[in-house]
C-alpha cells in the first residue's frame, strides 16, 4: 500500500458489532495511518447508526485519536477514494434471520441462519445489494479491498469473484478465529507455537494443526475438546461429535459441522428453541436492544464486554487484521474465503474455499492443503455445488435452481414441504427479492400464505 | 471369444429370478453356443435351487436343447474352466433384507435394500463374499467374465475392480432397461429409434435422449413421464419429481432419485409399509414364496408372468444380453457399471461409474458424457465417495468409516439414532459380518440389542 | 434428420479431391437423398473450379443421377439453408504451402505442411476465414452440419467450437481412415473383426486394437508394421519406429509420429527434397496440375486412380460417411475431431481431440479412452497446449503468443533462427494474415525479407 | 524438533563445497544446537573428504565453537540417530559429468549436467543410490529430515517420495536463491519488501514478484534484467530472453529456460566449448582442483571467495537455512521440491513440484500457484512427465522407458543419433548403472563403444 492516509468504509455502519470494529481500529493505531472512517447504513439503520456512531466517536476520542467518523446514509459518497471497504450488513435486518429461523422451524426442520433454508435465504437476499455494492466501487474506489464478513460469508465472496468479477476481496468468518484462539490452551500451548492448516468453505472446513516440534497435534485437540469445553462460538449449541469418527478422520470438524454430524441433536435442539424460548434470531433481538441500550450511554466509551458474548464476536477484529496485515504487508496466517486456485483440488480451482492463506500487500496467498480423504471430499463437492446453486439462483431468479439447491441442501428434507417452505420463504422476503419478483407474484396469487404467525407479522 | 462350448455359472442360481436367465439364454440359443449351466448355491438354499433348477432343466428341454444343467453347492467345481460367471446372490437371503428394512424403519428411518442403511449392510455383507468369489475365479478361470447383478451393483462392482483387482468385470441393473423399455412409447416411437445417453453411478444416474434426427427428446419424455406413467420398476412407489426442478435440469433422472429429490414422500410411504402391509421384502418373500409354488409344478417349463411383475424384472435377461454381446463382438448399447476413466469427468477416473457404454468382445467401452452442471455434480460427487466409504469399511472392518458412510448417507439422519441403527445392524447381521466381529463382540457386551421384534427374531 | 432432400454444399469445391467427394456420394447415392450439390471456391480457383465441376457433372450424370451440380463464388448463396456443409479449402492455395515448407527449410528445419512452422502458418491463415463462414452460417443456415476436412484439421475444429462457437462440426483426418483401411490385412483380418480405440489430437493419435474375442492385437500389428509396410499416407516418408520404444508403449502411434519420435531421420529427408527434387508441396503441384489436366478430359466421368495416390486420399470418403451416419443416424465408429469433454481426461474438457468416435443423428459421441502413461500424456499435453497457443494467435494476432506456439513446437529448434523463420513467413503470407497486419508492416520497414528465393518469388 | 543436541550428516561430504555448508551452520551458531557434525564420502572421495575435513576443522575451530567434525567412509555409522542429513554428493564424480557432457556433445547435441542426456543419466546414476541411503535411514534415523541437494535435485526428491515413500524429505536448488539475491537490486529495493511466487518443477519454474504495496513488479524486473544483468548462476551462458515472448507470458522464466527458449544459442555455446576450451565439467575439474589446494593451506579457515564463482553458490547455504527453518519453526519463505498437491493444478498432485513455501517445523507447505496459461502449462506438463519416465526408467532399467524419455526431452534430436547417444552413455556409465547391466551386455557384445576419445578414456 503506497503510505497515505487512510479511508475506510464499513457498510451496515450501524451494526452493534460496531465497536468491536472500532477497538480494533484503535489496537492497531501505529499500524494503520487513519484519516477517515466512514459509517454507512440505510434509512431504517439510521437510529441504530447514530447510537452506534456516536459512541465510535467516544471511543476514538478516548483514544486521544484525531480520526474523522463520518456517519452517512449515502453509500457512494462513503465509497469515493476508500482503501478499504469493510461489509457487515443484515438485508432485512434481524427480522429478515427471524423469518428464516421460523418458517422451516414451523414445519419441524432447522431453522438457522447460514445452514440450510435459513441460509440458502440469506444468500438470496445478500447478493443483489454485495453485487450492487461492487458495480459501485468499480466506480468510486477501483482500488479498494473489499474485507467481507457480511454472511453467507463464503457464498457472498463466491458472488462477488464470480458474478462481480471483483478480485481484491477477502472473505472472513470468525469460526476459525474462535478456534485458533480457543484450542492451544487445551493443550496447554499458545497459538504462537503451533501451525494451523484450514481447508474446506465457509462454515464447513476442516483443520490439522502441528507444534513447533513438527509433531501433528490434531488428535490431542479432538480428545480435549471431546472432555469438555468445545471452543465454540456463542451461538452454537454444543453436542460432542462421535469419537469413532473423529478417530478414523484425525481432522478437527468446525463448529458448524455439528449440523451435519449430529443432525437429529441440532435439529431437536433448534426446534426445541422454537417452540420455547425463540429462535436464536429472536434472542439475538433482545440481547442487540440491550446493547443499544448501553450503547446509548453517553460515558461509556469502550467496547462492553456483553459483546463478546455474540456469537459474531472476533468477525470484526479479524477484518482490522486482514486490513493491518494488507497494508503493512505482514504476511500473516489468516483463515479467508478466497479463490481456491488448487488449494482444495477437490473443488473446482476456479471458484472460493476457505483456507489457511498468508495475508500481506499481494492479498491472499492461500497455503495447499491437498486432497481429502473420500468422506470429507464427498461432503465438500456436495456442499461447494449447493453453494454454486444458492449463488446462480440469487442472481438469476430461477426457481428451479432455487429447488434444486434446495434439494441438495442436507439440512433440508426434500419433498412437498421443502418446496412449502422455499414458497413461504419467497412470500415472506418478497422486499428483499427482487430477482424472484414474477415466482413471488405468481405464489401470492396461488394463495401462499406463511403459517408461522411471528413470521408472518413481521413481513 | 474363441468359438467353443460355453461353460456358463450362476452363482445364487436358486434365485426366483433363474427363470428369466434361462428364458434369456433360450432366446439367444442361435448365438451362445453353451454346453453346460452350473447353477451354484450355498446349502441354505439347497431347496430353492433343487426347485427352479428342475424347472430350468424343463425349460431346456421344451426348447429342444440339449444343454446340460448342473446344480451344485461346490462353487469351486462350478468355477473350473468358466467361461461366463454370473452372480445374483443374497447373502442372509430375504431374511437379511427384512432386517435391513425393519431396523431402520422401527427408528423412523428408510428402511430400503440398496439405498440408506440397507444399501450400506447389503453392500457390507456383500463384499467379503465376492472378493472371495473373484479369488476363486482367478485361480479357476481366470479368462472368464464376470456379469455382476448382486446388489448393490455399483459398490459390488467397485470392490471387484478396486479391491479384487479384476478387470474383466461388468456390473448390471435392471433401472436402465427399464427407462429404455417404457419411455420410447411415451413419445410415440421405438427404441431403436432413439440414441440413450446415461451416466452417473449405479441408482444414481441420469440420461438424455436424442432421436433419429439428431433432437433431443429428453424434455418430451420427462413431460409424458410427469403426466402419468412414470417407467419405473415394480418395487418403487411412485411420486412425481418437480417439475420446475425438471424443467431446470433438462435431463431425465432414474427411478431411484425418488428417494432423493421427494425424501419426505419416500419415508413416509415406506414408513406406513413398515407399520402396515410390511416392508417390501416381507411382501417379497411372500411373492416369492408364490412364485416357488409355481415353480414346483412340474408341467411349468416356461418363465411365469408373475415374476416379470417383480422389482428385479429385466436384471437376468441384461446379463445374458451382455454375454451374448460380449462373446458375438455385437457392440451393443448398454447400460454398465464399469471403470470411469474420464467418462463422467465429475468423478475419479479409477473408480466405477454407471454409464452408457458399446459391449463387445473388448468388454464396455463407455460412451463420453462430459460434465455435470453443479447440482447433479454436487449429488454424483457425494454419493460416489459415500460408495467408497461403504466398500473400503466392508472390506476393513472399521467402524469409524462405517459411521462416516452413515453419516454422509442422505438417506441417514446422523446423530444418536443413526448410530443405534448401525450398530443394531451390526448385531442383526452378526453371522455374515466377518469383518466386523470384534466391534459385533463389543457391542454385544454393552447390551445392544435390536429393538423391532420382527427383525430380532430373524437374527 | 428430418427426412428432407438434401442441399450440401463444400467450400474449396475446386479442389483436385472433389473427384472423391462425388464418387463418395454416388456410392451413398441410396443413403442420401441429395437434391443440390454447391461446390464454392474464391476467384482465384475460378478456372480449377469450373474443370473440376464439369467433371463432377459428368461423374453425377454416368451414374444416372438427377442431382443438381452448382459452380459458384458466392458462398453465401451457396450456403443459405444447406444441410451439410464440406470444407476442403486450402488460404493461398498450393503457393502458400510452398512457402510454409521452403522458408523453414531454407533455414535448417523442417518445413511441413501441419507440423512446426508450417502447421502453424496454415492455421494462422485459415483459422480467419473459417470462423468467416461459421458466421455465415449462423445467419444462413444455422441448423447444418459442418464438416471440416481443411488442415490443419484439429485446429481448425478447436477455433470453430472455441472462438466460432458452433457445436455441429465435426473434424476429418484421413490418417485413421489408413489406418483402418491398411493394418487389418497386415495381421489376415479384416476392420469388421476388430475394435479400433483411438485418442489424442488431430496427426497426434495413438491406437489401440482388440479382435472379435476380445484380444488385443496391437503388438500384432506392430509387430507387422515394423517388419515391412507401414500403412502410411502417400505424403509421409517411411521410418521405422524404434521396436524397442513402441513395445515400451503398447500403442500403436500414428504416422506423423515419425516427426516426433525420428526427428532426425525426417528432418533429413525433408531437406534432401529441399535441396533436390523439391518440397512436397512443388511435388504435390506438378501432381494436381497432372490430375487438373486428365480432369479436362470431356470423356472422364469417374474418379481416376491417380487422385488415390495423393497424400489426402480417404478424406472426402470420410466426409460422405461422416454426412451419411449423420442423417441415418447409423452409429458408425469414425475418428473425429471433436470436443473431449473427459475422453482423454489428461487434456481438458473444453477442448477439442481426435478420438474414436460413434456418429449418429445426435452428432460425434466420443468413446471414453482414459488416462495415458506418463510419455504420451507429456507429449500430448504439450501438443494441444501448442494448437490453444496457435489457434488463440490466429484469432488475436499477437506476435508474443505466436512465438510462444513456435518455442512449444518440437518440429521448430527455439532461437534466433526461430524468429526469424516466424519473421519471413509473416512476410511471405502478408495477404492472408489481416490479424498480423501492424506487426507484418513493423517487419517490412525494419526490412526483413524472405531468403528462399523461391519462396520470394510466390508472395 | 525436541530441543536436543543435533547430529547433522552430510553424504558426499568431501565435496568442495562443503566450506559453505560449514560457514552456513557457523552463521547460524545461535539457532542450530549442533553437537557433532558427520561428514560421509566413498573411498574413492576419502583423500578430498580429509582435505575438505580438515578446513572444516579449522573453520569451527575459528569460529570458538566446540562441535565434533567426523570425517568417515561408513554411511550406516554417520546416520545412526541423525538429525538432519543433506546430500551433495556426485555419483561418478567430475568424471561422470563430463561423459555426460561430451558423449552427447560428440553428436552435435547439448552435453549438460541436469538438462537433456546428461541430465537423465545423472538421474540414472544417482537414483539408485539416494534409495539405499532413503532404505538406511528408515533403519537408523527414522525421524530425520533429507534435505536433497543433488542435482538433478527435481528428480531425485521425485524419487524419494514415490519409490523411496519418505516423506520427511526437502529438495533444494540455487536458481531461485540466486534470483531472489540478485533481482531486487535491480529495481532499487531489498528482498524484505518483496513477495515472490514461484511455481514449475527443478530448473524449469517461473515466478511473480509484488511490492510491499501489492503491486506486481513481475515487468519491471523482466525490463531491467533485459537490460544487462541477467541475475544467473555462474554456470549459464547469458543470452536474453525475446522481449515479445516475455512481454507475453508476464513471468519470470528461470536461468535454465534459456536451453528451451534459446535452445539454438545455447546449443552453439556449448558445442564452441566442447570444441575449444573444453565443456563445463573439463572447466570445474580445473577449478576444484585449485580449490583443493586452496583448501590444502593449514592457515585457511573461512570460506574462500573463489568458492562463491562456483554453479553451486547458496545450495549449502539454503541447505543450512532450511534446516534451521524446520528446528526453529521459522515459517520462513522458500522455493523447494516438494509434493504438489494441487498447489501447480496443471500437474499430478501426487508428483513433486518446485514451488514457493513456508518451511517449519511441520515441513514444507507449498503457497498456491494456480493454474497456468497454454505455453507454460504445455511445457511443464511434458517436462515433469520427462522426469517421471526418467525417474521410472531409474528404477526399473528398463530400456524402452529409457528411449522414451530421451524421445521426449526436448534437447534431444530423437531418432538414431539419440538412440546412439543413450547407448554409449550407458556403456560410459556402465560401473554405476546397476539397473541397466542387462542391456549395457547386449550393447558390450553388439560391439558398442564410446566415440569421443576423452570420455571412453575415462570409463
Amino acid at each position: 500500500m503506497s503510505h497515505k492516509q487512510l479511508k475506510l468504509v464499513t457498510i451496515g455502519g450501524g451494526s452493534s458489532y460496531t465497536p468491536e470494529l472500532i477497538e480494533g481500529y484503535i489496537k492497531r493505531k501505529d499500524e494503520l495511518p487513519i484519516k477517515e472512517i466512514w459509517l454507512v447504513d440505510i434509512k431504517a439503520g439510521q437510529e441504530k447508526l447514530e447510537i452506534v456512531g456516536a459512541m465510535a466517536k467516544r471511543m476514538v476520542k478516548a483514544a486521544g485519536l484525531d480520526w474523522e467518523i463520518h456517519l452517512t446514509l449515502d453509500r457512494r459518497e462513503a465509497l469515493k477514494d476508500a482503501d478499504f471497504v469493510s461489509t457487515q450488513f443484515r438485508v432485512g435486518l434481524l427480522n429478515a434471520r427471524i423469518k428464516d429461523e421460523r418458517i422451516p422451524g414451523s414445519y419441524g426442520m432447522l431453522g438457522q441462519e447460514t445452514n440450510g433454508a435459513g441460509g440458502i435465504f440469506k444468500a438470496f437476499r445478500t447478493v443483489p445489494v454485495i453485487l450492487d455494492i461492487v458495480a459501485d466501487m468499480k466506480e468510486l474506489c477501483p482500488n479498494a479491498w473489499l474485507i467481507n464478513f457480511t454472511n453467507p460469508s463464503g457464498m457472498i465472496t463466491e458472488a462477488i469473484k464470480t458474478y462481480g468479477k471483483w478480485d481484491k476481496v477477502i472473505g472472513l468468518c470468525n469460526v476459525p478465529v474462535n478456534a485458533m484462539m480457543k484450542e492451544p490452551e487445551l493443550i496447554n500451548t499458545t497459538l504462537d507455537h503451533l501451525t494451523y492448516r484450514f481447508a474446506g468453505i465457509d462454515h464447513f472446513h476442516w483443520h490439522r494443526v502441528f507444534d513447533d516440534t513438527g509433531r501433528e497435534v490434531t488428535m490431542d485437540i479432538i480428545n480435549a475438546i471431546q472432555k469438555g469445553d468445545a471452543a465454540l462460538p456463542k451461538n452454537i449449541f454444543n453436542v460432542n461429535f462421535f469419537p469413532e469418527q473423529l478417530e478414523y478422520m484425525r481432522l478437527l470438524p468446525c463448529a458448524y459441522h455439528r449440523y451435519y454430524y449430529r443432525e437429529e441433536e441440532m435439529l431437536n435442539h433448534s426446534l426445541e428453541e422454537f417452540a420455547g424460548i425463540g429462535t436464536r434470531a429472536q434472542q439475538v433481538k433482545k440481547i442487540e436492544h440491550e446493547l443499544f441500550e448501553l450503547y446509548k450511554d453517553p460515558k461509556l466509551d469502550y467496547k462492553p464486554k456483553q459483546l463478546s458474548e455474540r456469537g459474531g464476536a472476533y468477525y470484526s477484529d479479524a477484518a482490522c487484521e486482514a486490513m493491518t496485515s494488507i497494508y503493512n504487508d505482514k504476511k500473516t496466517h489468516m483463515v479467508v474465503s478466497t479463490l481456491n486456485n488448487g488449494t482444495v483440488p477437490d473443488l473446482p480451482a476456479d471458484h472460493v474455499v476457505e483456507v489457511s492463506a498468508q495475508i500481506g500487500a499481494a492479498g491472499a496467498i492461500p497455503f495447499t492443503f491437498g486432497p481429502f480423504q473420500p468422506a470429507e471430499r464427498g461432503w465438500l463437492q456436495l456442499m461447494k455445488n449447493m453453494e454454486l446453486c444458492t449463488v446462480e439462483a440469487a442472481v438469476t431468479g430461477n426457481y428451479g435452481l432455487a429447488l434444486q439447491a434446495f434439494t441438495m441442501n442436507p439440512m433440508i428434507k426434500s419433498g412437498s414441504t421443502a418446496k412449502r417452505i422455499l414458497d413461504e420463504l419467497l412470500i415472506a422476503h418478497k422486499n428483499f427479492l427482487p430477482q424472484f419478483t414474477d415466482k413471488i407474484k405468481q405464489l401470492e396469487k396461488d394463495g401462499v400464505t406463511v403459517k408461522d404467525d411471528i413470521a408472518r407479522t413481521l413481513i
